[in-house]
């Protein structure tokens, strides 16, 4: 049960990721569909604006809060959430509490896993004085726009979504219809404080494209002459996809992840579990030698190295050597992380006034778009 | 557009019509699944306890503003909503602003029918002291309900709904996922507030059994020891449908009706359009004489007396004295009820000021149910 990024699919690859930026409108945009190509084209863009005019974004991304964060969030998402802050783009950071329950019926050590999030968001550097981090179970008016969302999308675009029929593929249960509908729950997401950019990988587009549907029909239906929704941009993910420390997908039920708030003995006892193979001479080899390559893999993105560099320093070290460097390499590198999580964790009243405060700024931002969305569809009596 | 009775159907049986009335467990209630032969019998031994301890039920009723009340409405709900509350049962009217979208792309007019059922409701005699008169759009937290519900419920389920599958045969438009997902709404509607009884025709039925459903599942889930909601029963409508003017179906889109806050020189006009036949002797005769049948039958409703004896009363008359028995027992009949509504109506602020203090109301207990909802499932950090 990894923490999955805010959707129901539990792949590493982020389902919402890595933030979105709003103003009413998007500045690097253009009107058509998605493809991949042009997804990518368009990414570029928004990236050199991004540079120029921070100020033009406002960015939503989030998780859900079913597991602890590990490396490959690390890496996927959360440092590239952090880079976009720093760069001064307003930031909204989802904790997608409704989203655990889309594929199971219990919410598990919700409380526990949303405290890791916020834990590991700060310590990660998501300050919240600047970036909202917010639950959804909080911010009713928020969910309320599902309503009129759900009235501007059809029964067949709701099956046609690719993440839901992959997921039903996958599960053996029933879809549910919070499942079913999760992909308008997150138009709501973006669309409540107009956010115009979405991080995402390439399997979370056909969301992108559902929230400007959604934001467009509304517009043209309800506020022709004052749109009241930007048409979010996605920017698309360009970091290859992580692999565990196996060199299977990560995923906490193969055991080949690790947490972000583990501790360095709890690091190298992981490590040491994974497989390597019996040459001793390491190299950077991943369709021939999957975990010794994986292995190279965590130790480059935790130094910022190179994994064929790494493979000539361990030479004929043997795994042995490798696993001591990947121990150290992310020991070192998550020291500061892990210290500052401990210490936020120490203080009891931490985690609540972060969300306190986040819940109550998404909350004054939601009433204020509920208010539009009810003038415009002349619900004001 | 008539007034439908809050749910995409547009016939005049109402969705959700007369109330509701809840207390943790409903009074005279079984866990069994629902048949009409039982849900009758139910509602025979409600009513019998309701005369006894109206402080055992909270009703829950409401209507669809997309268009004016009539006489259907009226004799066919309104009325005895008026008298549950005047029997003490806590009664919640709900103005279903959001499903007016279920099935159409517009909210029409949808101001001043908001207005217009606010204020046929009190000039019929719902009091908004002892009564709360609220509309959707406004109770965030009724509608947040729909998230935690939807998790309970599969796309099987809902497509398998009567209604939603009667209403997709229906119409030519697409099946909008807000049309696809009220019967959860409606859950929502009926169990923010812990409503234990709803007043339904028979074909709502499959509506109560879904709000159970929901309820069963989510205390069974999150509640086993403390259970959050009750498993609301059905008051079953045994008053037959009412017939429009013309002996088809009530339905404003024939002018076969006559709106409760029409003038009496409007309703003289309408009746006189009604289709009569040319035998001058007046006789109830339903199958064989439609029109002249309903006529006798709304006089009969207006006069509280009987249609067979009217007929006799008019005898050879013809239908000019019978259409002006008709029009001068309506116009007595509803003199006062337009009066009263003339007066509120002339008072600009006054179906403002009644919204409001319902919604702030609704919100209260929404909140409250929400906060409940939050704890059962962990969400609390």
């Amino acid at each position: 049960m990894g923490t999955a990024q805010w959707s129901p699919r539990r792949v590493h690859t982020p389902r919402y990721p890595r933030g979105v930026s709003s103003t009413a409108s998007t500045p690097a945009s253009s009107a058509t569909s998605d493809t991949f190509a042009e997804s990518l084209r368009r990414t570029e863009a928004i990236r050199s604006d991004l540079d120029a005019h921070p100020e033009r974004y406002r960015v939503l991304t989030g998780d859900r809060p079913t597991g602890a964060l590990h490396l490959g969030h690390y890496f996927g998402t959360l440092a590239s959430r952090v880079v976009l802050q720093d760069q001064g783009v307003e930031t909204w950071v989802l904790v997608a509490d409704y989203q655990v329950i889309t594929d199971r019926e219990t919410t598990g050590n919700i409380q526990d896993n949303v405290r890791g999030l916020v834990l590991d968001y700060v310590a990660a550097g998501i300050d919240p004085e600047r970036s909202t981090i917010f639950t959804h179970s909080a911010v009713p008016a928020l969910n309320q726009l599902l309503l009129p969302f759900l009235s501007l999308v059809t029964e067949a675009e709701l099956l046609r979504n690719p993440t839901v029929k992959a997921e039903l593929a996958a599960s053996e249960r029933a879809l549910s219809g919070l499942l079913l509908t999760y992909p308008v729950h997150q138009a709501a997401d973006i669309l409540f404080c107009k956010g115009n950019l979405v991080p995402v990988g390439k399997d979370q587009l056909p969301h992108i494209e559902q929230t400007r549907v959604v934001a467009r029909r509304f517009n043209e239906r309800y506020a022709k002459k004052n749109p009241v929704f930007p048409e979010p941009q996605a920017l698309l993910s360009t970091s290859p996809e992580i692999p565990g420390l196996d060199g299977r997908k990560m995923s906490k039920s193969y055991g080949n992840t690790i947490a972000l708030g583990m501790t360095a003995d709890e690091t190298a006892k992981v490590i040491r579990k994974a497989p390597t193979d019996s040459d001793r001479h390491i190299s950077f080899d991943p369709a021939n030698r999957p975990g010794v390559s994986a292995l190279l893999t965590s130790a480059a993105l935790a130094t910022g190295g190179d994994p064929v560099q790494i493979a000539e320093e361990i030479g004929d070290g043997g795994g042995g050597a490798l696993k001591a460097f990947v121990t150290e390499a992310i020991n070192e590198r998550f020291a500061a992380h892990r210290a500052r999580r401990a210490e936020l964790a120490a203080d009891p009243g931490y985690v609540h006034e972060v969300l306190r405060r986040g819940n109550e700024r998404a909350n004054e931002v939601a009433e204020k778009t509920l208010d539009e969305v009810r003038a415009a569809m002349g619900m004001v009596y």
